[in-house]
Formats: structure tokens, C-alpha cells, sequence
């Protein structure tokens, strides 16, 4: 059921548009090669529209969040809006400051999403729960319940929701599923988050819109997958080599590995 | 003949400008140093002259395509051509858009290039060849002479033409020169094309004007030696390792391994 | 005395802003989770403000020097002036360009710095001393007093100077330290300054404004323990690799290890 959505982004070779920051680039467009998809990393404005017709996902990274950002993000956003193809939104650090919030509200509102995936303190920001956010970092919050912030979110933005961390909780607005594969690594090393929206968007741009929350569950496992592999044999400030070897993992993983080692729980 | 430039290049450390992306400018300066240039990474508009005065070469990435890149990326090849000073083209992605096809027309009508370096589906499209691109990758086509197309746009540009690939083919409109080391996890880096041309600036940075045609031969060379190198011991899903070995053995390459391992048949 | 700042960051986990260009930000936000601070790496115009308001210190790289950057950057500081918190300035090739001359004047002018970092050439900038820089990159001069410089330096700017190289001078002005830790490999990887300064970013970020020169020597003996680390058993062209261990170096960096390793003279 998820497994061969691996296959299927490694056969299709998807393109996928990512529109990101300076500091998520490179790792972004490594990790996507590495899974297997083909990445389009332009946030030039006068070509948005016109990627949207050779792309088949964008990933909105709300990182940089310059004007004329903003501007591109839209005219990518609603182009593919237009064409029926999915999008997902990465909402980075949407609380942290009010400029943040403004443009993520805009966005929101300009831009229908697939796929919502972002830290507790991100997605507690979206539906307006109280939250002790760091700048860009998780943070901690007042309620242990992640489960039930990442379906509310889903329910109210109508799409998908993940809500990553040391459990992944990705919802429909119905069902939640937890995926306890993973390390303690992950947020060591930047950007993260931001190859994790990235390669949500390589598995959507291979699925059905019936598919997308099987894509998004299939997408996350095998990250966290990855990330749990890269990490063995690693000591826990080899951050630098984490880096490195996630990116060997993700370029590794098969259909069979996800099957051995998925654990995915319907919540 | 060839192998004399790497010395060159380790000792004369030239100062190589790149205007480049978001995605490949950290690789890009990495290699540089590790081939022995000095990297100058501004894409600032109001000091691209100034820039032009102090640099040997200027390499213009067209992965960023802003207005102000554009600007400023005319800027400095003007002021480099005035100097009498070589400019490399890297036309990434030049098919993918109506967008990059204005851009990079505009490119090649304002500035007179020395070396254009592209994959097989940018080459196409510089000579009007009908490709299967996929973005800024290189996608096939239906024809197989690669050495001809290479040909064709060194004379229609009158320029050296690196069209790169699993065999590079190098040509400066007249002869044509394969080098046929390399690696297969070249393209499954991103920046690995950018680097290349990136490498080219470095070489033809120390050659006079009747050299640049050995000159980028060697690059070229130089480059596919150190990727073959970085590959061995390396399973074919440790993209990340390549990734970090290929700066490793830039570092090491001599002339005299160049003179054991190149490749390089004049055909 | 010093190690404990280390400590100090781990344990408060301060927010750093780093302005920043498209060359160091990945490398510089990864340095800065290895160290154990929060990197937030916006250079966006409108939330300059808003962001000082949540970060605990900033740090203002020159590399990228767009006119919407330069303005970014006075807001950053100007904000962080007002509030009392603590800015570092790394005047990336501020000699090299007549452009980058101005804006670095005009950073000067409109910011009050807690430290200045860069290279001899940086340094030698800032305080009229002739010098033959080469880009970016350190170059050399005629005179080999470069402790003699720091103090000058700092004198001038009535701020903590760090000029670094195969020997770190630091001065508030009054006295110099010398740290004499280090690797021959660190000027071969690109942004190894530019993460220096951010190093210090998150040092002083945990300190009282009467202990910012310890803070200072004590950022930069602990990066140049882990470059020296990161260096054994690597041979001298494993520029990539020194990438990827200085990385986890500075993750293991201890105060204990500091005690037991830093060269650290008064002079």
C-alpha cells in the first residue's frame, strides 16, 4: 500500500518545483535526486507559471520569504492550482514573527495546499494553540497531544497534515497515523524539515489526489526510514556525517526495506 | 599539453567569478578552492565591474534568473569582455521555459562567451535540435551524435563547446576531443554540471586565448578523473560520500594522474 | 574561565540571527546547531525588527551585499543596537571592490559592533594598513605584526577584533590573546571564516556585555580545537571531509576537551 509509491517516484522520475531558501537549496535538491525525483529549484518571478506546465508537485518552503518571494510563490502556487496538480506548503517558522504569520496567512489564503508539513510549534500556530516556539525549532508546548493538533489542522485547511518530530503524525482530518521510525539526529542537522516537505512533494507528484494521504504517510515513513539507517553506527554528535549518510540512505531505500522496517500505526 | 594547466591553476590560484544560485553556490566555491582557484561568488549588481577588474575568469551560472541577476550578470560579461578577460556559459535548464529561452538569448546577444558548457539537452536547444529535456536535466534525444551537436554550437557560437555527459565532448568548432572518464553518480549530484563549468573558469583563467580550447580539454579531464576516483570503493546508492570524495580527490589530482588516467581521444 | 561558555550555549540554546549570504548559510546554520545554539537565517526586509526582538545575538555577514540586503542588515542592527543586544560583523572581502568599501563605511557608520571578525586583509582594510588581498580570501602583507593589528583594529571600532589565520589575534583594544589551535585545512573549505563569525555570534549571544572578550577568545579557541580535530588522521587534501568532521567536532566540542587542548596566550 506504501511501499510502491517508492518505485513509482523512482520509475516516474517526477519533476518536482521547489521553491526554497538559501540554506535548504542544496540539501533539498540532493535529497530529492536521491529519492529519486527530478528537482526544479527556480523562485525566479517571471517563470512560475511556466514551470508549473513541466512540474508534476510544488513545494512551497516559506524560509525565504522575501516580496518578491511572496509574489513567486503565489503566481507558482495558483498555476498549479489551475492545472489541478498538487502543492505542498512548509510553513517555516510561521509563528516567530508577525511578518511570518502575514505572509503564511496570505499564502493560505491564495493558495489551495495538498499537504501542510511543518514542526508542533508551526502547525500549533495554524490552528491558533498556544506554543513555546524557538525561531525556526519545534519548541515545546502546553499540550502533549500531536496527534490531535496535526487532524484539527488537516480539518480546518481541508488538506493533508504533517506534523513531524520525533513521532510523525500525518493526517486527513479523519484518521491519524503515527510513524515511530526516525532519529534523534534529524534536528541537528538544517533543513531537515525543509527535505522532508520536498520529498511529501516527490511522492504526491507520483499519486492520485485518492492517493495523496497514502503518498504523504509513504513520503515521511521512508525519510524517517532513511534517517534511522544514515544514523547507525553514527555516535550522537556525528551530525556532520549524519548528513551526509542520509542522503546515501534515502538514495538506498527500497520498496522491500520499507516494508521490513515501516512502523506505521493507524492511531 | 593538458596536464600542465593543473599545476598552473595550483600555482598562479587564480581569482575565478561565479555568478551562480542558490543551489550550487557552496559546491561550486568548495570545488574551486579544492582545484586550487580562488572562488569570488558576488552576484552584487552594483560592483560587477569592480569585480571584473580584480578576476582572471567569469563563469555565469544561469540557475538564478532574477531581473537583477540578469542585470547584473550583463554587467560583468561586458566589463570582462572589455578586458579582453574569457567568460563561461553554464545555460542550465536554457529549454525549460519560454522564460530561460528570453534570458539566455539575451545573455548570448549582450556577451561574447569563450566556453559554453551544457548537458546534451541545453546543447540541443542552443542549436535548435529538437530534446526530450526534463528541466534542468539532461533528458535524450533523438539523435545520438553528441560530438556533432558539440561542433555545431562551438561554430555557431564561436566559442568552445563543452557538451557534457557519460563521455564529455569538447570542441572548438573545428576538432572535436572526447574525454571518457567519469563517473555515473555525476548526475545524481546536483551542482555536478555547475562545478564542471565552474572548473572550466579555473583553467581557462590561466591559458592564453589559443589555449582555452586545451585548456577547458583539461578541465574537463581534470574533473572526470577526480569524479572516477571519487566513485571508486563507492556503492552505487552513496551519492552523499561521491558528493563529499569528489572535493577530496579535486584536491589531490596531479598532473601526473592526469597523464596515467585521462582519457581524452581527438576524434 | 572560557570552557564554560561552552556549556553556557548548550544549555541556553540562544537564538542567533545570521545574515547571511547564499554561500555560507547552510554551512554557517549547520556549525550553528553543532555548537548548540538556534540559527534563524532570514535576511528578509520587513521582519529585520521583528527578529531582533526574539534572537539573543546577530550576526551580519557581508558576503551577499545586495542594496535590499544592506538595508536588511541596518535594520537587524539598528533594532539590536536598540534593545542592547549584541552584533558581530564579518566584513567578507569589505577591500576587495570600491562597492564593498562603501557599504561596509556605511555599516560601520549606522551599527555599533561588539566584534568585528575577519581575515588580515579584512582587518588591514578596516584600519588603512596596505595589504595585498586577493578576494576574499586573506592574501598577505608587509607587515607580520598582526596581533599589532587586532588591537588597532579595536581601538578604532572601540569593539572586540578577531583577526584570524594560522594564528586567531583577538583584542578588546587593550590587550591581545593568541590562540594557537588550528588546521592548515581551514582556509581550504569555503565559509570557514563566515561560520567562525557565526561561532561567535553564539558565544556572546550567552554572555554579559563585560565578559564579550572572553566570550570571543573563547568562540574562537573552541572552533579552532574542533578544526584541529576534525584534521587527524585526514590527509592534507581532504578538503571535503575536513567539511563534514569539523562539523561533528564542533557537536563534541566539551569544556573539558577545551581545558585539555586551547592554546590560548595573552600576549
Amino acid at each position: 500500500m506504501y511501499a510502491s509509491f517508492i518505485d513509482d517516484v523512482r520509475e516516474k522520475n517526477p519533476l518536482v518545483h521547489n521553491i526554497t531558501n538559501i540554506v535548504s537549496a542544496h540539501f533539498s535538491a540532493n535529497g530529492l535526486l536521491a529519492i529519486g525525483a527530478s528537482p526544479f529549484m527556480s523562485n525566479v518571478e517571471g517563470e512560475m507559471a511556466q514551470v508549473a506546465k513541466i512540474s508534476s508537485a510544488l513545494v512551497i518552503n516559506m524560509g525565504g520569504l522575501s516580496q518578491g518571494e511572496v509574489v513567486a510563490m503565489i503566481d507558482a502556487g495558483q498555476a498549479m492550482n489551475a492545472l489541478a496538480k498538487p502543492v505542498v506548503l512548509d510553513p517555516v517558522g510561521i509563528g516567530a514573527t508577525p511578518y511570518r504569520q502575514e505572509k503564511g496567512a496570505l499564502l493560505l489564503d491564495k493558495i489551495r495546499f495538498s499537504v501542510i508539513r511543518g514542526n508542533a510549534g508551526e502547525i500549533a500556530h495554524l490552528i491558533g494553540i498556544k506554543w513555546q516556539s524557538k525561531g525556526v525549532d519545534a519548541g515545546s508546548g502546553e499540550t502533549a497531544d500531536l496527534a490531535k493538533m496535526a487532524k484539527e489542522c488537516a480539518k480546518k485547511f481541508n488538506c493533508i497534515t504533517v506534523l513531524s518530530g520525533q513521532v510523525d503524525y500525518v493526517s486527513n482530518g479523519e484518521v491519524v497515523v503515527a510513524i515511530e521510525n526516525g532519529s534523534s539526529l534529524f534536528p541537528k542537522i538544517t533543513a531537515s524539515g525543509c527535505l522532508q516537505g520536498a520529498i511529501c512533494g516527490a511522492f504526491i507528484a507520483v499519486a492520485e489526489p485518492s492517493e495523496y494521504f497514502s503518498a504523504t504517510v509513504a513520503a515521511c515513513a521512508s525519510y524517517a526510514i532513511a534517517g534511522e539507517q544514515a544514523a547507525q553506527g553514527l555516535q550522537d554528535f556525528e551530525y556532520g556525517q549524519f548528513y551526509v549518510k542520509l542522503i546515501d540512505c534515502l538514495a538506498k531505500i527500497s520498496a522491500d526495506e520499507f516494508n521490513q522496517f515501516a512502523k506505521v500505526i493507524m492511531l
